[in-house]
């Protein structure tokens, strides 16, 4: 045992559990077995133990299949290197990797996308695996990374916390991945139980720097099977470069929240932010950093490189989010100022972070971006085609329905295989639909932006058209909603016009002829 | 003024503006005013002035138009009445009768839908009224009925509370009816003023039985133009027949229970339960009604006779709604124990009864009927066809998306014009969706229950096929699904399998040869 793991393991009864990831991965686990990951859209992630079972499949032969339940996604060196080689049978409720993908959309992974604040509930309630013959109701053994354990058995979790708590009190058995590459966390989470109804009790949480629970997450020892050393860096997200596009979109973005303080509707330091990801939401979030606004919060799933300029600019208070999704370059600039930022951010697991209760208690200002949106303001986050599935739905739906406003960012239009603009991002119909016209306030791609607030489905999709489609598709819609308005309203049936057996007839001829662009309605 | 009108109105001041209807209707209306009324799903709403207004526009030949907000729906002969004679511009967000339904679907009356909860805020942060050139973020008017005025200047609400509290706040001018022909209700309703982000605060309700506000509704006198005596009832809901099916559909759910509480997913005494409206809705609770579980809760928008048959079985311990929807003889029933109902029932804001943070925090079980689901698990609650607005979403999402169980419970089939099984609630992509597969734990028909909790897309759909729909589809919806997984499976992008071009096929076939049975696909 390596000095730096016996100096992060205080709590010295479990130093008899210490072994290699290797002696845990032939120990305890065999296929079948229902396990939790730690870790939350790849940070915090548990990485040795699960490396160390791809190679008893890939260098020995063995046969290992699981379950796999973690708060988000997780660093592609595990999880996605299990769907290679067939060691994942279903997987709740996001994922990234090309494998995994590729597993699911072919139906070798059953995966299935919810909620995450309603994952994490629902798998602590056992929902997820009441059906079991062993241990029905619980998982069989949670992984999970922490930077130390103090003397009173307690976790210093990592860089993402996800479902953490939740999978220490639901698994069997529990394996301890102490990472003694980063920095000791103590004091950057807060993590508070949540009771069962009928005992569940308000979350006291009423401002983004508001801390309920503890900065340790507290587990039964006697379920600790295995502590293993890890060193390995979180597979930290790149960043995404700023496009011209996006950097419209965050303009339409200034001026329309400017305007809502004008006219009284926001403070002037806003109220809190969440933001997705990709290179829109960092265009955001850039244009945040050169606004007028100060004293900036954010309260989000996902702390990007951009909030570290934000904070670098002066003009963020507090964030608090479930993980540290920074690149490699980010986590350097984290951990160099690390004691500043224990002040100024914190760790919480999806649990909290998401939960409608406090996302709308904030008044959160909600911004994602989707594949696609229809003219109603329903919105496709999740599957290509209505039938593919990207990622998963993640927590869009957590913050977009509880959110003060709720905002989708989108290009107008994105290039298909043979035409630069041949998919166009505002349609009829969405072929899936996520959030519904019930939860979006606005709309906005590089085109402008759709205050959507207060208008019936007929203004709104006269709005949408007209101020957020490509130009290349403008006309084609506002042709096939005026022939839906004409038919529906004769008919007496008109509230949202819509002719079923053309609505997705962009998407079909994307499929058969490579573009939205139609010849005829 | 009646003797009885000056007894209710104990705060002095008021009295000077004691007038008739007709006197109020015709001094302080214009047409293009943007009216509140307060009540909901018809009860509490304001009724002589309306009615007043209405025949001005009758009678008198007057031209009068308004923007009208309301909780929720109102009684027939007041906002129905309106629609009829043009008198309605806007609606937002839920409506009940044929002439208004006309106006929606014909394009007249512009008419939104939005969760209820998300109504009473937005409406109140401004969002509705925003863009007006007078009173920007307000109302001009709110029409309020109560059943007495205290001396200190506090409102006793009457049956139905619905944004009562918001438009007091955000309305220019304010006329209270005050409806004598009720007794005085004080002590039933808990009013508590919802503050605007940055300022919320938990609502501490932690048990259905808990208050945190006041019986009376506070506003400010000034405000006050006219105080008018009503002696109207409200125009109760008539109570809907148990049929066969609904029965089975209840059988199935009291067996769902049942198994849940021996599982250990559900105390013995359940959780509290929201119940929609309708005969399947009277069915479930009539199945509680002889069932073996006892002191049951429920937290729900409205509350319906089948309540207090629940009540009278001894097997209910409290109630909290938004109102009370009960039929006239309901209405007496419940005036004859008034006493003991002050003591087991509280009427409550739909701003707080509807709110996630509560509706999640209880953990209720949320039991709704939709127009259609789809073998995915997303529904329709709101557009026949996709297109035909009937009534609105009301409340389903703001429980659906927060309770502890979401079950949707539908007949498997409907009658269309030319078959009696003509309309498969059972389709393969809903023609609107109100609420997402994300949302959705459990689908009941009379054929059966589709447990859903941790299934794939995939499983899902055939659970649902063969648990749910009806046998005249059994066979064409498996048909369709699988097509649909051969065809993207084989295409990688087989997560969630449809084929975009025949997913509606069922609902035109209906539209052109008056049944979803096809001849082929």
């Amino acid at each position: 045992m390596s000095a730096t793991l016996a100096s992060r393991c205080a709590r010295k009864s479990l130093l008899s559990k210490v072994m290699t990831p290797s002696e845990a991965a032939h120990k305890f686990f065999k296929t079948g077995m229902t396990v939790g990951f730690s870790g939350f859209t790849p940070a915090g992630y548990p990485k040795v133990v699960p490396i160390a079972l791809a190679d008893m499949v890939e260098k020995e032969g063995a046969k290992l299949q699981f379950e796999l339940f973690a708060g988000a996604s997780v660093g592609a060196e595990t999880e996605d290197r299990w769907a290679k080689l067939g060691m994942e049978s279903r997987r709740w409720p996001y994922q990234t990797g090309k494998n995994i993908a590729k597993g699911i959309n072919t139906g070798k992974i059953e995966m299935g996308d919810i909620h995450l604040s309603a994952f994490a509930q629902n798998l602590a309630w056992g929902f997820f695996t009441k059906d079991h013959t062993t241990n029905p109701g619980k998982l069989d053994i949670a992984i999970v990374e922490a930077t130390a354990i103090t003397e009173d058995g307690g976790l210093v979790l990592g860089t993402g916390v996800g479902i953490t708590p939740e999978i220490l009190a639901l698994a069997d058995k529990i394996i301890i991945e102490v990472n003694t590459s980063l920095p000791v966390l103590r004091g950057i989470h807060d993590i508070v139980p949540d009771l069962r109804p009928p005992y569940r009790r308000p979350f006291l949480i009423s401002r983004v720097d508001d801390r309920i629970g503890s900065d340790l997450a507290y587990f039964d020892e006697n379920k600790v099977v295995a502590v293993v050393e890890s060193n390995l860096p979180d597979n930290g997200r790149g960043f995404s470069a700023v496009d011209e596009d996006s950097k419209k979109i965050a303009g339409h973005i200034m001026d329309f929240l400017a305007n809502e303080v004008k006219q009284g509707r926001l403070p002037e330091n806003l109220l809190p932010l969440q933001s997705g990801v990709g290179n829109i939401a960092n265009a955001v979030v850039g244009g945040l950093a050169t606004s007028q606004f100060e004293h900036l919060q954010v309260w989000s799933e996902v702390m990007q490189d951009t909030v570290l300029d934000l904070f670098d600019a002066g003009k963020l208070d507090y964030a608090s989010a479930v993980s540290l999704s920074l690149s490699p370059e980010g986590f350097k600039r984290f951990y160099s100022k690390l004691d500043f930022y224990k002040k100024h951010v914190v760790i919480r697991p999806e649990a909290i972070a998401n939960f409608s209760e406090i996302v709308r208690r904030l008044g959160v200002i909600a911004m994602n971006t989707p594949v696609e949106v229809d003219m109603y303001a329903h919105a496709n986050s999740s599957l290509i085609g209505g039938t593919k599935m990207i990622n998963g739905l993640g927590g869009s739906g957590d913050f977009l329905r509880n959110a003060y406003l709720s905002i989708m960012h989108t290009p107008s239009a994105r290039k298909s295989k043979t035409d630069p603009t041949g998919i166009s991002c505002i349609v009829p119909m969405a072929a899936h639909i996520d959030h519904t016209e019930h939860d979006l306030d606005v709309i906005v791609t590089e085109q402008g932006l759709a205050d959507l607030r207060g208008l019936s489905p007929r203004q709104r999709a006269q709005c949408i058209i007209k101020n957020c489609a490509h130009p290349d598709y403008k006309d084609q819609l506002m042709e096939y909603y005026k022939m839906a308005e004409k038919k529906c309203l004769a008919a007496g049936a008109g509230h949202e016009p819509q002719i079923l057996a053309l609505a997705h007839k962009m998407h079909v001829n994307l499929e058969e002829n490579g573009t939205m662009k139609l010849k005829s309605w």
